[in-house]
């Protein structure tokens, strides 16, 4: 099994608090999105809705994923203090929260 | 901000039952990779172990991440015989179990 040298994806599951707007969630997702200009070792990211269909998602209703080439890179993050700053306005809008960070690994078969 | 066409992200974290051997999970792990050679709208495949520092992970160990062309064919691999069989056999492994499906958007900021 394969492992994406060094490559880490940061993935961030929300479930924003009743009562944030749909307009407060999108300044939040485009805040989020300004990091990636803002903290050096933040490679990419992207984010989306839950569109499943076996009703396994736990409420949680948005992801969040970013990339980072080294678990070294989401420490410097994670410590950053434009991170910290966001991280303490966007968690405060949230209800639940998971993170969940990996180095993707194929499989042949 | 722009969805991704129709590309669609199916994220499964997992939890294993204690007293599943690394063993174990490896061939669950190869059973799911190969997925990809018997399911036709399964498109690829890659897992990895949760390395994150911030304990916000809720006890899930495993993320796999697969990729389709669309919701509809996230719907016929969830219905394929050979899905079913396979999810019963690897969701009788875990503990814990969360599902989130959603079409990757970037945004320009």
């Amino acid at each position: 099994m394969e492992e994406a040298k060094g490559l880490v994806k940061h993935v961030l599951l929300a479930k924003f608090k009743e009562g944030v707007s749909e307009s407060e969630i999108e300044q939040l997702i485009k805040g989020y999105a300004n990091l990636v200009n803002l903290i050096d070792p933040m490679e990419s990211f992207h984010w989306g809705k839950d569109v499943s269909i076996e009703n396994m998602h736990q409420g949680f209703t948005h992801i969040f994923e970013s990339t980072f080439k080294s678990t070294e890179a989401v420490a410097e993050y994670v410590a950053h203090p434009v991170h910290v700053e966001f991280a303490n306005l966007f968690l405060s809008h949230l209800d639940k929260v998971l993170v969940f960070d990996y180095k993707p690994t194929t499989v042949r078969v």
